[in-house]
């Protein structure tokens, strides 16, 4: 039933491989994921993957067969190899013990109903995938709609974003999207643009927050362009006590998302 | 004035890229930092490299020379090389313009005067070095004293986790102890432990914090231990609203973190 690779120069094994770097995927249009859990969150979540690798003796967990066997009778390719080639797929020491390929999404602006949900975080130019996926893992927390990527991103497909977001890229919305198509998007729909900024900025505590509620986060090192934050509905700002003057990205989508949430659900 | 250094294979790059390395910064007791604002930011807090390697030509920045004159006038040494032999060293590509050497700092528990502020951050088998570096960052932010490390943590002397401080390594009291350390000299102190918790835990907003608060995040897959979280005076959990029961562990510290400053500010 299943097919088997114990050698590191298996044409599969490179493809697999090559899954990793961000002009592979493209021209597939596949990525990986790894792990039973975040596997089995997939599944739940409607995302089966076109095949599994998985390593024989790991697991004989009852949760690799309710994975194994559906994909199996959809046709995917069901593949049993080492742990060591698994981290060698996955560069990663203490590789999980299963990792599957799935199609890449639909990610543009048009599939969101910015009416399905209360919060939305917004990213830009966001270049750390450790960041995005952190980001995801926040949004699917307080109950978001999704991520919407605007401008240069880091890949949210890669394997360390897909790893951060610890299952989450299966269940929030994911838009890839730029500021030129973005900023009228929100113009011609009901929802709140709001900034975390040091410019012209209230507090972010009991900031007359509203639902949908759309939380903006800029770059790592420069921060939001300043005619974006000019375009927001709010500008808000979290205490900074210290010396500096930010926060870490994911960090400051984190806590003025639970704010948001907080002060919609009073 | 200057050291120059044009060869990749030169000893002094070869002992500075050994820095890198956990079982040498351990042997030699020093510690790289990149950058002209996190070594300025170092400086004002009365933090000077025994060394500093800069790359010609790229800032001719007044503050490069802030900085360079007094560790010259401390008897340190100056070295001038090329930006890819700093990335050489920093392992990053498109380095900073300037790199430090400095002592590693005393991280022992007695340093700590858990009065001196209101708010500690603490961290249990952290392993991640970025996540670690954004806590420090955090705990600067919110004005912690510091941050406690218990048990395995990763090195918050790697290079990448004070790249992830953003300098919050110069700012924020840093200690690394163990539980069976901790614990007592928690109950032989004033001061709230209060841990992020799904178990026998009480809605993080508006729970009854109190200064010195103790804000204790755990491992980033086991989470806290189960007996470290019943020595806890207080346990408090976040909405969780989507598929995940928990957030990222510096997320966690941020979002606990904010809700402690904006009670103890009320």
């Amino acid at each position: 039933m299943f097919r088997q690779i114990t050698g590191f120069s298996n044409p599969t094994v490179k493809y697999l491989r090559s899954l990793r770097d961000k002009k592979h995927r493209r021209r597939e249009g596949k990525f990986l994921a790894e792990g039973l859990r975040l596997l089995t969150d997939a599944r739940e979540n409607g995302y089966l993957p076109e095949s599994v690798v998985f390593a024989e003796g790991r697991d004989s967990h009852p949760l690799l067969s309710a994975l194994i066997t559906p994909v199996h009778a959809a046709g995917g390719e069901i593949i049993e190899t080492t742990p060591d080639i698994l981290s060698k797929i996955t560069g990663k020491d203490n590789a999980q013990s299963i990792l599957g390929v799935f199609p890449e999404f639909d990610t543009s602006l048009q599939s969101v109903d910015p009416a399905s949900a209360d919060i939305w975080l917004v990213a830009q130019a966001l270049r750390d995938p450790g960041n995005l996926g952190t980001m995801l893992r926040t949004g699917d927390a307080v109950g978001a709609g999704g991520v919407i990527l605007i401008d240069d991103c880091a890949d949210p497909f890669s394997v360390e974003a897909v790893r951060a977001s610890m299952g989450a890229i299966f269940t929030q919305k994911l838009v890839q999207t730029r500021w030129e198509e973005f900023h009228p998007w929100m113009q011609s729909h009901d929802g709140q643009l709001v900034a975390a900024s040091l410019r012209d900025a209230q507090p972010y505590r009991a900031a007359p927050y509203r639902a949908p509620c759309f939380v903006m986060v800029g770059n790592e090192s420069q921060g939001l362009p300043e005619d974006y934050e000019m375009a927001c509905d709010l500008r808000v700002t979290m205490p900074m006590r210290g010396r500096a003057d930010s926060l870490n990205a994911a960090v400051a989508a984190a806590v003025l998302s639970y704010e948001v949430l907080a002060s919609l659900d009073a």
